[in-house]
């Protein structure tokens, strides 16, 4: 499944700032990146940095006074990994692959020690695999309302849990602290995705089943076919699209991801892995 | 139905402190104070504040180092309210009494402003009147787990929607949250109780339905009928029984209540107020 | 001194809803309202209600969809008392008057529960007199940055103390929290206020010391002889100058305040009390 | 400077339990183990992990229900670099090295995105060098009291901020978040620490400037020379000594730290980096 993503960012900026962008899609054995551009106004220096672990591809750039204006194209095949649900079980701890436990401990959204006693009231009585984590984000999709505008950067996966209200990041934080409370590792996914209305970045979140990494979108916004992964990281904080040292204003932001086969990409009920 | 009251108090202070007590039975027309009595020893001057509105019976007392003894002993009668449960129903606001308005405003420990969203996702679809109110202690009941020491004098309403444990103060603020989230004004009831195990100061709540206060009690340790106010407020924040300002130690609390008819308080369907 | 305060609102209703709103000016001996008219469009039923002990004026009216326009029209004579600041002191828990100590207890959007170690910490070593509140006040000018918009209806005193940022709400309640952990009752007044720009409505707090409550405003945005009292409470939540049961959106509010009297309010270095 | 650490944990286990324990003494440049020796009893499996990045030396033990006992015994040898603070300056963002500002992301107990304007507000004219860092921790050490048991694992720097009382995992809380908030990379450190008293875990945090990693500890408790470094994370989240899956009760935690040479360790007034 080939994708062509397109990324414009233009911002206005007062004084200088430093950006450290992780808009690049991330290269692994499950998306392959065919070719890629990026394009700077005005040209400048840009540095990019690989983290070792999680290969998110964060660019620095330094930019005086002005305009900023970034345009990234990508074409990307996705060669993600198709599984039946039903055979995906939860992974005991005491068997659980030790490089996985990082996923499972608390961070800036994702208050996972504070949800404990909500995540097994709710979720500690279904069965340990596949079904419980569909099952935690059947309760987002149901209790919590996606509302545009309803949240900011300060909100948490505790107040999600109360408040109701959010958008994508806040249903994949949500997500991931309730896995970790259940002693699943959980990890965030900024991504690209395929159909997203409006077009935007978007996130999602993926859990440690059986022997890998699988996606799961509590959103029901797109299909897990067509997202395409930016970030990975232990919440939003690790990966955001921007981070923006000095003040500037986002003027525009135009994303546009085209499937290139000749296919449809119809919903699914196999289990999908992209990392 | 008589009940005799005996409640004991023995702190040791290092330094001067001022207390405000709220321990004394309000005086109201559903509970008649037959006779009562206060000691204090070191004997020492008392003075006692009726608040207007709400009647609670408020004593400072100004203690020096040492060791203090409160004895208060009191016999009641209640007088309370049975009624049918299905014939009361919420009041549209409308119509609602002005002066039960106050009850709906959040306060420190109901932060019903924040509970909005989750109130009506869980009980909005219910019908107005009595059973929803019902409802509400039913989810607390069962969804937070009564645990001595979980909880601390900062932990709210907010806080038990998610964590999920609590004591009987936290189960009454958890209802008046939701209550007032649901337009319906609720405030919080400290009593004594009968039968209650282990003997202690209580706390539950009263929402106001049909034309007056109905009391309810999430955690389900006592029969509504033994439920001896002592005072109402906006939480637990207006009323507590002891209000230190300085140190002090608590070194021993014993409260005693007895049934004095020969009578026993069987639990009831019916709606209860006593106030 | 006398006041001619003109207030508009325009809301636009998509359902019915239930307004109470508290614009009206408060009477007390401290400011007379000579004449007052308040007009609805279109016309239909108010009701007031006067609570007792703060004498805080509500209106509740029912709205259908559609357009609802508030016209009120006071003026009002201010007879503030003036003291010399230096000769007023704050007052021992053993004398301080028993209803005052309602105002003690931590509220909604003023935790003075969990700011008394900072409290103590900053202004512990001060002068139990005037000049702590003023120093307090000092505080919150000099830290904290008045920003329209940096907050929000859940913002609360603990978090201003923080993230240093709110308008005049989030002063006032700092400054009340901030007194109450030290053991000065203190409560919110919402306000008209002369020469304030842009034109709105105001809140500041009041502190009660020596013999009365007096004025504090760490906005320092208006004269303490200009400010007309409308709502007095333990925080904003008991006096928004409208809460809205159901949707409504404003759409706009004029404020006008005028000075009637050929003088000029100068900025005073007295202590004033309004109520 | 040589070292020899005991650190013997004694637990009482219900039911099976996973434990995650980071204890083990970090081998990097800095700090060279030149003994070690582990003893659980009763016997059983123990799999170590150690973090590819920050090299935490992590084991899991499998634990049936009774009793679990750790020691812990190791021989190090220190060779920390010393240096003059004065010549050491906080980096430009433009040339920070990309693989530090993992460390400038707020986590779980370092909330920075809500400490910005307090940190600008209390650090943000001081001089952007080693000094600046070291204001952080003045104000700190005289602003928050240092109280055993006065927080929880619940606790943050944003509410160390307002509450002012902590443990030492608190003090250096309160400072990465700071750093974080000003754009200097800080992170935690858990440690052995000679000298302290009463002997236990430490904590403290670290500080990139220069080139490196500096050790800074605002409380004060030990000299820094005398600091052994067990792990490295974003906050406590991720060094926890011990993370229980399961109930667990810690009957006894025995900590002797003894200094093998024949030399005092004077505090000192060189800036000490040990990563």
């Amino acid at each position: 499944m080939k994708f062509q993503i397109q990324s414009q960012l233009k911002y206005r900026i007062d004084y200088e700032a430093t950006f450290i962008f992780n808009f690049s899609i991330a290269k692994n054995a499950y998306q392959k990146v065919i070719s890629e551009e990026l394009e700077i106004k005005p040209q400048m220096k840009i540095e990019e940095y690989i983290s070792p672990a999680l290969r998110n591809r964060y660019l620095r750039i330094n930019v005086q006074a002005g305009n900023l204006e970034v345009n990234y194209r990508a074409t990307v095949e996705l060669c993600y990994v198709e599984e039946n649900p039903n055979s995906i079980r939860e992974v005991p701890l005491d068997v659980l692959p030790l490089d996985t436990f990082y996923f499972l401990y608390p961070s800036r959204y994702c208050q996972s020690d504070r949800l404990m006693s909500m995540a097994n009231q709710e979720f500690g009585d279904l069965l340990p695999d596949y079904s419980r984590v569909t099952a935690i984000c059947n309760w987002i999709y149901n209790k919590v309302s996606y509302m545009s505008g309803s949240t900011d950067s300060n909100t948490s996966a505790y107040d999600t849990a109360t408040e109701r209200a959010g958008v994508c990041r806040d249903f994949a934080h949500l997500g991931i602290a309730f896995c970790r409370a259940l002693n699943i590792p959980a990890r965030f996914v900024s991504c690209y995705a395929y159909n997203l209305e409006p077009p935007d970045f978007h996130a999602c979140f993926e859990a440690y089943l059986g022997d890998r990494w699988y996606l799961f979108d509590p959103t029901r916004l797109v299909s897990q076919k067509g997202i395409i992964r930016i970030g990975t990281g232990k919440d939003a904080a690790d990966v955001a699209f921007a981070t923006i040292f000095g003040t500037a204003e986002l003027e525009e932001k135009n994303i546009i991801v085209q499937l290139l086969d000749n296919q449809s990409l119809s919903n699914t009920v196999q289990a999908i892995a992209i990392s």
